[in-house]
């Protein structure tokens, strides 16, 4: 019997169970620098570094949900998540979620050139998101499947942040937040999904170990960013050289 | 004509010179974390937190060489760099540098085998670590070797930390230093062999260029993981669940 930190996981309604628990502990809505910006607690330049940062991992979604499809044999699960790379890069007249992105970075006053450079995106977000990339590229298809459950708890923060953005931030407008609007709807889809797949396809207890496994992994993916944020721009840890200044900040490893 | 930061690049003078202003300026001895460990400023939980980090780093050394081995065509090449596989793993008599870590680690307090279980260690080490084996695999060879030349800067480190350590730390051994004791004499003549090596197959600008940005990568890596030990240890940004928690001091994740 495995046993872990969440219970035996000896069924998929137990499975689910650890699932939420995971979530509940681990996902990123907990993360302090979250705490910081939904409460107005951070300047222009910090939202900036937020923003910019963040866009190394849209840009890197439809990636993974390739690597995704490009393992997957089943159709039907294909034709399942291809509205993912919809959502994100959009097709024809729908634009996608990445240029809601750079949308939110242009108007906090980002460059989208610069944006879309990634010259100013910390290593530590870099090593933190192609770590997801590879991880959906090399693990099973069913925790790579597994690894896209944060969307389960994806709802409760946008709700917080949608408000929290524009209440406290004269600089955030409701054009800026498109993007959270539209995962309000996504998401909950991506995520119903997502679960019943793992709660029909886990049917062994070292299975469901090992998506409850992928999404503690995610998690960590998600709050290593934040470590990061919060370290290089709030706490006083320093700016990496070549990595975003924002603007009247010396960078504090410059030679 | 490529022009960076370091200038030119226009040949392997310009190369080296380069690489040996990158090292000046971004060489993990300048981070503060560094600074805190070399002169005394930390507990003894802080240093198990650092000692218990590097071993994952320290284990992934030899992953990484054989990484190179394994895509290198090069004969002479290969029997150059297979004195690093020696240096780390040992054979027959020879303990090796991986033994030697992990009778530092027992020094300070550690279980060997909750370290090497690697249960403890923080995600945003595995990041970045991680995305330095992954380099190795798949960048060009030259790019591969180009990497290791952090190896130029740390006959500095270990000088600064071997009397930092003992002098400062009444828990540190002579007997504990000794891997960085051994290093004085590998890194020198590992690295003069890379630094070679690259001096003579990067022979375009492009190829020059692509040695000087291994070189950030790797320095980049080494210092996001002083960055994560930093925030999570000293700063209290707090420790990440199931990450290692020095006794006596409580995760600040904890639910």
């Amino acid at each position: 019997m495995i046993s872990t930190r969440y219970g035996a996981l000896e069924s998929a309604d137990a499975l689910e169970a650890a699932l939420r628990e995971i979530g509940a502990e681990r996902y990123h809505i907990h993360h302090p620098f979250h705490r910081l910006l939904h409460t107005g607690k951070l300047d222009r330049g910090q939202v900036q570094a937020w923003a910019l940062n963040r866009y190394y991992y849209q840009s890197r979604i439809p990636m993974k949900d390739a690597a995704l499809l490009s393992r997957c044999k089943d159709r039907a699960l294909r034709r399942e998540w291809l509205v993912r790379l919809l959502d994100h890069d959009g097709m024809g007249d729908q634009e996608g979620g990445i240029v809601r992105w750079l949308r939110l970075c242009s108007g906090l006053g980002l460059d989208p050139d610069y944006v879309i450079s990634e010259e100013g995106i910390l290593p530590a977000t870099k090593f933190a998101v192609d770590a997801y990339v590879r991880f959906v590229r090399e693990r099973t298809l069913l925790e790579a499947v597994a690894s896209s459950l944060t969307e389960l708890f994806a709802p409760k923060i946008h709700e917080e942040r949608i408000p929290g953005l524009l209440k406290h931030y004269s600089f955030v407008s409701e054009e800026m937040v498109a993007y959270f609007r539209r995962r309000l709807d996504q998401a909950p889809r991506d995520a119903g999904f997502a679960l019943a797949y793992v709660r029909e396809h886990a049917d062994t207890a070292e299975k469901r170990l090992g998506v409850a496994q992928a999404l503690i992994f995610k998690c960590d993916v998600l709050w290593a960013q934040l470590d990061a944020l919060h370290y290089a721009y709030v706490l006083g840890g320093g700016i990496p050289i070549g990595a975003f200044v924002p603007e009247g900040q010396p960078s504090v490893r410059a030679a």
